[in-house]
C-alpha cells in the first residue's frame, strides 16, 4: 500500500546523475510552463490580431523544448540511470522520474522532426477545414483531411512501435501501457449496462423536471457561485485563478503553485456550475502534487485517464449526488434566491441527473456518455487499422448511434463532425471512459473507507475526501503508472464492475426502476 | 525630412549578413515577448502563490536571452556589418537594426554576469526593504541598501564607459546619447518657468472646482469610459487588451500586433480616465511600428523619452485640452449621466488642469510635475558622482522641495522614500521630463501644421493627429535615434522653449494670470 513516505516523493539528490537529470528536466519544465502560459493567454485574453506573432513565439519555444528533449546527453544519462535505478539508494520518485523522462525522450527522438512539423501544419489546416465542414454540414470536404490525418497517425504508430495492434501505440501516448485488447475488455460491460439502463429508463416513462436550471442567471453571480463551490471542495485560489474561455479547461504552469481553470457561462446553470466541479477535480489533482516534484515531469497527474477519473469523481460521483447538495445547496439558494427558494434539494439534485439519449457527447449524462465514447473508440481504431474507409464513416457513425443510443443524427454536423479531436490525433477518446471507470472504482473504495460518507458530505464536509485522495493519489504526481496506482489505492486492477454497479444503483433509484 | 519610404522601414534581406542577423534577432524577440507576457501575467492575474515557480521560469528565460545577446557569432556579425552598413545597398532600417543590436550586445557583454546577478538579487532585496522602510517611515533602514545600489550603479557606469560624467553612462541606457550637460541645459528653463508659474498661480488666489471628479463611479462604467476614449483616439482593440493592475503600464509582446495596457480604478475619475489616455499614447506609438519591423529590436519606440513624449502628448497636450473634451465630453456624460449632466465642458476640462504644489510626484499637474523630476535628477546624479552622501539625502530632499515647490515633506515616507525607482537603477527619472519637452515640441509642430487643429479636435476628430504622428514617428520604431527623429519631425534640436511657451500660455489662460 502506498503511503506518503520519503521514499515515494523525494529524489536522491546525492546521486550526481539524478542531479544532472533534474537540472536538465527543470529547465525543460520552465519552458513547458511558459508554453502553458502562452496557451492560457491565447484562450483567455490574447488579442485576436496577435495570432501571427504568437505562432512565431510558440514555434521558437517548441524548438527549444524539442532540442532539449532530444539531447544525446539526456539519452545517455537515462540509459546509465536505467541500469542502476532499481537498486539502492534510488527511490520510487527517482524511478518515476526516469520512466517519465524516457517516455518523452523516446517519443521526441522516435518521431522525425519533419513528420511532427507536417502534422502540426495538417492540424491547423484540417481544424479550419473541420470548422467549415461542420458549419456547412459537408463531410465530403473534410474527408480528404481525415484521410491524411489517419495516414499520419499510422506513421506515428509505426515510429513508436507496438506489439499487437497499431492503435496500441496511440493509446499509450495518453495512457501508458494501455492496449486495444484491454480497452475492449473494460468497455464491453459498460456498453451493455449503458444500453440496457437507457432502455429501462425510457420504458419507465418517468420524466424529471429540469426547467428551473434554465434562466436569466447573471454571469457575475454564476462566477460567484463557481468560486464558492470551488473553495468549498478545497481548490486553493492563492495558487489558482478562474477565468472564462470558449471551452473550459484546467492548466498547471509547471507546478502545484499555479493551477488555473476556466468555465463558461450560459442561461443553463449547470454549464458553469458543473464545469467548475469538473475542472475543479482536475485542479485539485494538480494542486496536490508533493512540492518536492516541482518543475519535474512527475508533477501533475499519472495519465489522462487518471486525471479524468478525478474530474469525473468530483463532478459526477460527488458533485451530482444528493448528499453533496444537502451540504452545498444553500450556496445556490443564496446566490440565486428568486430562482431556487421554491426548489427542494432533492429536486435540484435529481434534475442534475436527468437522462436523455442525445446526439451530442458533451451534453450527455452519466448513463449515455460512455456510449458516445465507445462509438468513437470503435470507429477510430478500425480506421487506424484500415478496417473502415473514411467514406463509410458517416453511415457507420449513424448506424452505431441508432443501435447503441436509439437516436440517429439528423446531419453529419451533429454526427460524425461534432468533435474536433481527430484533427489533433487519435487514441485520446478512450481516456474519458477510462476516467469514469477509474473514478467509480476509487469512489467505491472511498465509500468503503468512510461508513458515514453521505452524512459527512451532507453536513457540508468535503475535506475528508480531499485529504484521502491527496494522501493516496495526488501527492505522488506521475511517479507511479496509472495501473499500479489504481491497484495500490483500490486493491485491485481496473475493474469495470464498479462503474456498472454505481450507475445501476444510482439510476435505478432516481428513475425508480 | 523623413517620409515613409521603402528605404526607411525595410531591411536588405538580399544581403546574407542582414538575413543572418535578422534570424538571430527574431529568436531573441520571441523570447523577449515571452518575458513581456510573464510580466503582464504577473501584474494582471498570476496567483499570489506562484511567485517562487515564476521566478525560476523568469531566470531560465533570462538565461537563454542573455546567452543569445552575448553570442560571439552575433558580435562578429555586427562588426562585419558595421564596416559596410553606411554604403549601398543598406537602408536606414538596416542601420537602425545594427545600431540597436550593438547597444544591447555591448551592454550584455560589458556587464559581467556576476554583477548582473548580484544587482538582480539586490533589486529584489532592496525593493522589500524599501516597502518596509516606507511603511515604517524609516529611511535609516533603507540607507545601507541605497548605498549598495549606488555602488552597483557606479560599477555599471564604469563597465559601460563615459566621456565626461559617470552619470552619462546611466542616462544613455534609457536615452541614447544623452549627457548630464545636455539634461542640465534642457532642464534649467523648465525649472525656472515651473517655479515662477507656480508662484503666480498661488498668488492669483484663484481656486478651481474639482469636486465633481470625485464620486461613486462604478468600476464597470469606468472601464467602459476608458474603452470608449481609447477607441476614439485610435487604439486598436483587435491588437490590444485592457486590464487592471496596481500600477498602470503598457506592454507590447514583441510586435505592433499585441499591445496591451492597464489602468486602475478609484473614486477619483481621472485616475482611470487619464491613465487610459496616458497609456493609450504609449500604445498608439507601439501599435504604429511598420509591420516590416515585427520581431526585431527596432519595433517599438525610439527611446524612453520619445515614448514618454507620446504618452504625455495624448494625456496632457491633447487629453487635458478643452478642445479635446468638446469632442469627447458627451462620452463622460453618457456613461455617468447623474454626475456630469450639470457640469459644463469648460468646467470639466479646467478641473483636469487644477494646479497644486504637492509632495507626491505621481499626483502632480503639468506645472509642478517637472520639479519633482528635476529634484530627483539633481540628487541622483550627485549621488552617483559621490557629491552627496546617502545620510544627507532626506535633508537635501526636503530642502529642495521647500525651495522649488514651497512644500516640505511631513515624513520621509512622503519624501525621499516615495518612489520605487532607485531599487531598479539610476538615470531613468529624466526621461519623464524629456518626454514633456519632446512632447511640447512635437505638439507645437502639429499645431503649426493644422491651422484648424482645435476646431477639428472639438468636432471629435483625432485621426488626423494619429495619422500625422504615425507617418512621421511611429512607423519608424527605433530605426532613428531620438535626437535625429526630433530634428526631422520638428525641424530643430530639442528645445525647452516649446514647453515653456506651452505651459505659460495654457496656465496663464486657465488661471487668468
Amino acid at each position: 500500500m502506498l503511503v506518503t513516505e520519503q521514499n515515494d516523493i523525494n529524489f536522491t539528490q546525492s546521486d550526481q546523475r539524478i542531479n544532472e537529470l533534474l537540472h536538465a528536466l527543470r529547465e525543460i519544465a520552465d519552458l513547458e510552463a511558459l508554453q502553458a502560459l502562452t496557451d492560457w493567454d491565447q484562450q483567455t485574453g490574447m488579442p485576436a490580431g496577435a495570432g501571427e506573432v504568437r505562432s512565431y513565439q510558440a514555434a521558437t519555444l517548441q524548438g527549444l523544448i524539442h532540442e532539449r528533449w532530444t539531447s544525446p546527453r539526456l539519452g545517455k544519462l537515462l540509459t546509465e540511470l536505467e541500469s542502476v535505478i532499481e537498486q539502492s539508494p534510488f527511490t520510487n520518485a527517482d524511478r518515476g522520474l526516469v520512466r517519465q523522462a524516457r517516455r518523452v525522450y523516446d517519443r521526441s527522438t522516435k518521431l522525425p522532426r519533419q513528420l511532427v512539423e507536417e502534422m502540426e501544419r495538417a492540424r491547423v489546416i484540417s481544424h479550419e477545414a473541420w470548422v467549415q465542414a461542420r458549419a456547412h454540414n459537408d463531410f465530403a470536404s473534410f474527408a480528404p483531411h481525415l484521410e491524411r490525418l489517419i495516414g499520419y497517425q499510422r506513421e506515428v504508430a509505426d515510429h513508436i512501435g507496438y506489439r499487437e495492434n497499431r492503435y496500441d501505440a496511440l493509446l499509450d501516448l495518453y495512457e501508458p501501457g494501455l492496449t486495444t485488447r484491454e480497452v475492449e475488455r473494460l468497455f464491453a460491460p459498460v456498453r451493455d449496462i449503458s444500453i440496457s439502463l437507457l432502455k429501462r429508463i425510457q420504458a419507465s416513462g418517468k420524466k424529471i423536471n429540469t426547467s428551473f436550471l434554465q434562466g436569466d442567471f447573471s454571469e457575475a453571480q454564476q462566477k460567484l457561485l463557481a468560486e464558492k463551490l470551488l473553495k468549498n471542495i478545497g481548490y486553493d485560489l492563492v495558487r489558482g485563478q478562474i477565468a472564462i474561455s470558449a471551452h473550459p479547461f484546467t492548466t498547471s504552469m509547471g507546478s502545484p503553485q499555479d493551477v488555473r481553470l476556466t468555465v463558461r457561462y450560459s442561461d443553463y446553470l449547470p454549464m458553469s456550475m458543473m464545469a467548475a466541479l469538473h475542472e475543479g477535480g482536475h485542479a485539485l489533482y494538480e494542486q496536490g502534487s508533493a512540492s518536492s516534484l516541482l518543475r519535474t515531469p512527475v508533477a501533475g497527474g499519472a495519465s489522462m485517464g487518471m486525471h479524468e477519473s478525478q474530474s469525473r469523481l468530483w463532478e459526477n460521483a460527488i458533485g451530482r449526488s444528493e448528499a453533496f447538495w444537502r451540504g452545498q445547496y444553500h450556496l445556490v439558494q443564496e446566490v440565486f434566491p428568486q430562482s431556487f427558494q421554491q426548489v427542494s434539494v432533492t429536486d435540484f439534485a435529481r434534475a442534475l441527473n436527468h437522462v436523455e439519449a442525445s446526439l451530442i457527447r458533451v451534453e450527455a449524462d452519466e448513463v449515455t456518455y460512455n456510449l458516445h465514447i465507445i462509438i468513437r473508440f470503435e470507429l477510430e481504431q478500425a480506421m487506424v487499422n484500415g478496417k473502415v474507409a473514411v467514406e463509410d464513416l458517416p453511415r457507420l457513425w449513424n448506424e452505431k448511434y441508432r443501435t447503441y443510443l436509439g437516436v440517429e443524427p439528423d446531419s453529419d454536423a451533429n454526427g460524425v463532425l461534432q468533435d474536433v479531436h481527430w484533427t489533433s490525433g487519435f487514441g485520446y477518446f478512450p481516456s474519458y471512459t477510462l476516467g469514469n471507470l477509474y473514478g467509480a472504482q476509487i469512489y467505491s473504495t472511498l465509500r468503503r473507507n468512510f461508513a458515514d460518507f453521505d452524512q459527512r458530505l451532507a453536513s457540508g464536509e468535503t475535506a475528508f475526501i480531499l485529504d484521502w485522495l491527496r494522501e493516496r493519489i495526488y501527492t505522488f504526481g506521475a511517479i507511479y503508472q496509472p495501473a499500479e496506482l489504481l491497484q495500490h489505492v483500490t486493491g485491485e486492477a481496473a475493474n469495470p464492475q464498479h462503474f456498472v454497479q454505481y450507475v445501476t444503483e444510482k439510476f435505478s433509484k432516481i428513475y425508480e426502476l
